[in-house]
């Protein structure tokens, strides 16, 4: 399982299956690590692609392939039926879109893949509203070689008309879709993935340590966990990964990422999400919480 | 955790895989709810099996189907390949294989399906070593059903042919079986199992009430933790019992069961094993931690 550089977790993915949706006008800004892979997909899938690169050569290689490119971001909502973005922050998210959204046409679809915070998707839609456009948190799991498969895991908060049409555009990419609730409940729903995966990996990273102070073995104890009640992804990832040394060295990074991330957005909308912050930061990886 | 159930009634699966070991002479001493379906497999595999059974219309059932049946523990053992118990308690063992060990043969096999403390094999195998009898720890995970189905998770702590003639009588109900290392790591694996389950069903239980107090539905979570790195088993066992609330009903006993043996087992090996103890205490069931 690859773990891509600045994206979040691996997913379980399922097989992806025949993509079929009306060609839309789609604008795209973020064509990064995984940014470009979508927009390879979504001009496949036959759909027009406006699209706004930082970078010349994603331009270029992007163009080639059939992207107008534009030379803002707000210009590649010129006529668009939606807009993706797929933005590394919150704050990036927050910076960007609205001059993006004051750009859109009326009745049309924002969708924002970024993990960042309910509130910002909040403000979002009420700089939508008026115009009717609406706004869908779409955070994802897995990796660029998932986006190439079209078999990035997709989780979609929103209702109605507004999300079936979210819908329709990324299983350019995605399956599975996940549709979680209203607006902002995909970030939420991501939030308590991302702090049990977390505390999941500490305790079983802790599990294989004490193991191994009483004579178990890592093999021992993985080949029982892969069978057991005791098992998880977690656990799966750390076997796939080479064992929790490798795991630890290569995915500290991210998991105090995402668990500074999910204490900020927990504290964000007031809930209590102690006794999981507290096993994911109790645990063999050093996870300072401010 | 077995969930062990009515199983009476229930025919006696054929094998899932041909079962081919030598007919032996098993002595069986603990034939409840799923040491009863054991020698139902046993017999069905060939086995000669002597039996005391405390309970008179278990002894009638087994004797019916062609277990010898005997008056006293010691008994099971006269002549015997191979004795295996499956008592409830690691006291109940302490009190009963001493005197079954008197009585085994010279070069025979003594397995213990108990979930007991390391401490006690380690007395029984001082016990047993003058006459060169074989002491395997045979923790199991799974139900009666699973017993009859074959289908028995077993793990065996043992090595060479002590460990080979274990494991090629409990293939009579168990697969996987799975060889953890020397004598008493099954039991080791065993309690880092439960320990492990015990703190992801705290932490999965936790998520879920967080959800629900920042509207996401346990359904929604439930779906994404299913495909999402934040995923487990035990998220898994909580989805099929119906959900948060009925697995609490149907799993707290057995949780506070299996953390308290933790505990205990732990302190008897000077093993630390605090964040696992401290998540699998801290988290929507009560578990009382002395």
């Amino acid at each position: 399982v690859a773990y891509a550089g600045d994206v979040d977790h691996i997913a379980v993915a399922a097989p992806s299956q025949p993509v079929s949706s009306t060609p839309c006008r789609i604008g795209f800004v973020g064509a990064g690590q995984i940014g470009e892979p979508m927009v390879r997909r979504l001009l496949g899938a036959g759909h027009q692609v406006r699209l706004y690169a930082r970078r010349p050569e994603v331009g270029e290689r992007l163009g080639a392939l059939g992207a107008g490119l534009v030379d803002s971001a707000p210009a590649v909502a010129d006529g668009a039926d939606a807009v993706i973005t797929c933005l590394f922050s919150d704050e990036q998210l927050a910076a960007v879109a609205p001059e993006v959204l004051a750009a859109m046409p009326t009745g049309s679809v924002f969708v924002s893949h970024t993990t960042g915070t309910p509130g910002t998707i909040e403000r979002l839609a009420e700089l939508a509203w008026a115009r009717q456009i609406g706004v869908v948190d779409a955070p994802f799991s897995g990796n660029a070689e998932g986006v190439l498969a079209g078999s990035l895991t997709v989780y979609l908060g929103g209702n109605g008309d507004v999300l079936a049409r979210a819908d329709a555009i990324v299983r350019a990419y995605a399956d599975p879709v996940l549709p979680t609730g209203p607006r902002g409940s995909a970030l939420r729903v991501k939030l308590l993935n991302n702090v049990l995966f977390a505390s999941i990996s500490q305790l079983t990273l802790g599990a294989i340590e004490a193991g191994r102070g009483m004579g178990v073995t890592e093999d021992a104890l993985q080949d029982a966990l892969r069978v057991s009640s005791g098992g998880s992804h977690a656990a799966d990832y750390i076997r796939e990964l080479g064992g929790a040394e490798a795991y630890t060295g290569r995915v500290a990074h991210f998991l105090r990422k995402d668990v500074e991330a999910c204490r900020s957005v927990a504290a964000d909308l007031g809930v209590n999400l102690g006794p999981l912050l507290r096993a994911a930061a109790d645990g063999p990886i050093d996870v300072h919480l401010s």
